[in-house]
């Protein structure tokens, strides 16, 4: 116990504790809606540059704790280092978003680089963790994050974002393919993974942006299945840190995902219900969310409401004040300030 | 019961009554993934000429129905003529989607033409309702429809589809506003639903689209009190038919749908669990769905079963067969004849 009251806020919470105010800090709270980073942004040519550049990606993740008191800095990076470091050409085109050569255009057998190159393409990432593990205060949590299996996947299959329709379809038509491109990405991912906490992560974050218009069975077989061998294979590798995970869009499909894949913690879209959440997810979860990002443009009472709704729905349980997904650019930064006094009953 | 005997198929469900094998219909049945429909399509300037067209409107309803024993027709028109009809200059871009002048961009009051004149503009589409009508066999099932209020809504806001990050923030900023013009959407479907009774449809579908991504309290304002108050006024009209609810993307929040809002029968979407519907929905409710519309593009053994899946986890309720969400171009027109004969259990 004496242990545990000098763990950050943060971490007292993903081991199971209820603490008042909860920590809160933010998706994408080093990111776009702050003047600095837009202003730092320009030092790289490129968005993937960037986040290979150690000095100007721990930069990034300093900005936002120098404005608020938030309890958690999270590297910054992007869940497609990885095809990157696989050899798959990832171009990001201002204001459209990722493109990749799409894999669902090759016939022939899906081929991807070396798992062990790959990772050492990553190194900058890992020194990036480093650095900021050295500038970040005690009480302030670092959080390392990929991107879950499926989600990396479908942009491989599809070569970008939007409706998933395309990276579905794979799933009909090449089963045993996917299933292959899978598995790289589960022992990819979880070596990226462990050796951002050898860098100095605290806790990790798995990010399953696209867990939404799955089938049940589907989602079984590319979000459950995928997400607990990769929890399996970090604990294999000696890896013992919580891990949050981000399934958003599950809908109805969180209670099976927050019971069968070995997460430490849940974190909760904007649409999902905190009741439905606790009723489903194992006893005593800690969780983390789920206030909408809206509430961050439109600020005044709108955003003092919505944020005191938040407070109340999860209080019964370990909770971690969050967003139910990323900050927008269009946030402005003075209404962040107000909601981190709000949660921390200062307004 | 000697009447209800006479019934189509489709309407005793919705009855309340299981029918083995259920009866079927497919979203955008009639629609671009038949060369008989892109070849009628021509024959229009617009997309919205060819919908205030009842004779090509009525041929696109029933070319399915030559190729497929399907047990339902719905009417050809789309749920974007609502705010047409109220003065909202609505085009169909190829190949991108609808695109509105959006009244987020517009500071002063937002203002709507007349209902009454609005319903004028729509009378070509009762007649298409009466010409489909005097086409079909009595087995056959009309379904009239309209959007639900919140999902125009979100169209008239941000003058688009897309995600409704802005539809979403009008509602903080301006909430009064965003109610009046639910209001007038109410109104306005009821009347439009009302017209399309009286002309022979035997039964409705109310789309929400767009019910995805929204907070708890959002959900409650703008599309469960909404749908409600459609509803209400629909019976206060005269209207006794049976109406389906479909708030596609509705995740958990589709329990609190199905309890609160007065539908008779419940669309479920691609991902959400018949397990947890049937656990929700009021006792005995039909539901409708939810195959994979990509399982119609892949065919083949992944078809089969999919389609099995899905008669095998409504078998115990009052059940219509259909697609989570529409077919899709890409579909083979083949593969939905094989799905019709799975389903009736004809393979």
């Amino acid at each position: 116990m004496a242990e545990r009251e000098n763990l950050a806020p943060l971490l007292r919470v993903l081991a199971g504790e209820r603490v008042d105010p909860p920590p809160v800090w933010i998706m994408r709270q080093a990111g776009r809606y702050l003047p600095e980073y837009r202003e730092l942004r320009t030092r790289a040519k490129s968005f993937l540059d960037f986040c290979y550049s150690p000095a100007l990606a721990t930069e990034a993740v300093m900005q936002p704790l120098r404005r608020f008191p938030l309890d958690a800095a999270i590297l910054f990076s992007d869940i497609l280092v990885v095809p990157d470091a696989l050899g798959r050409e990832v171009r990001f085109v201002e204001g459209e978003g990722p493109r990749l050569k799409p894999l669902i255009e090759e016939d022939g057998p899906w081929r991807f680089g070396d798992i062990e190159r790959g990772l050492q393409r990553l190194s900058p990432v890992y020194e990036t963790v480093e650095r900021i593990k050295r500038a970040l205060a005690p009480e302030v949590a670092l959080i390392g994050f990929c991107g879950a299996p499926w989600t990396v996947a479908t942009y491989m299959l599809q070569g970008e974002g939007g409706d998933k329709d395309r990276a579905r379809r794979a799933v009909y038509q090449r089963p045993d393919d996917v299933d292959a491109l899978l598995g790289v990405l589960v022992e990819m991912n979880a070596q990226h993974l462990a050796k951002q906490v050898q860098a100095g992560a605290d806790c990790l974050q798995i990010f399953e942006s696209w867990a939404e218009g799955l089938p049940p069975a589907m989602f079984q077989r590319v979000v459950i299945g995928p997400t607990r061998k990769l929890i399996d294979r970090l604990r294999e590798l000696g890896v013992t840190v919580p891990v949050i995970g981000f399934p958003r869009g599950a809908g109805a499909q969180l209670a099976a995902y927050a019971q069968q894949t070995d997460v430490t913690a849940l974190g909760v879209d904007t649409q999902t219900p905190a009741d439905f959440v606790i009723e489903h997810a194992p006893e005593g979860m800690p969780l983390q969310g789920n206030l909408d990002p809206q509430t961050l443009v439109a600020g005044g009472e709108a955003l003092d409401r919505a944020a005191r709704d938040v407070l109340i729905a999860f209080k019964r349980v370990p909770h971690i004040f969050n967003l139910g997904h990323g900050i927008t650019p269009e946030a402005a930064p003075e209404n962040l300030a107000r909601l981190v006094k709000v949660v921390k009953g200062q307004a």
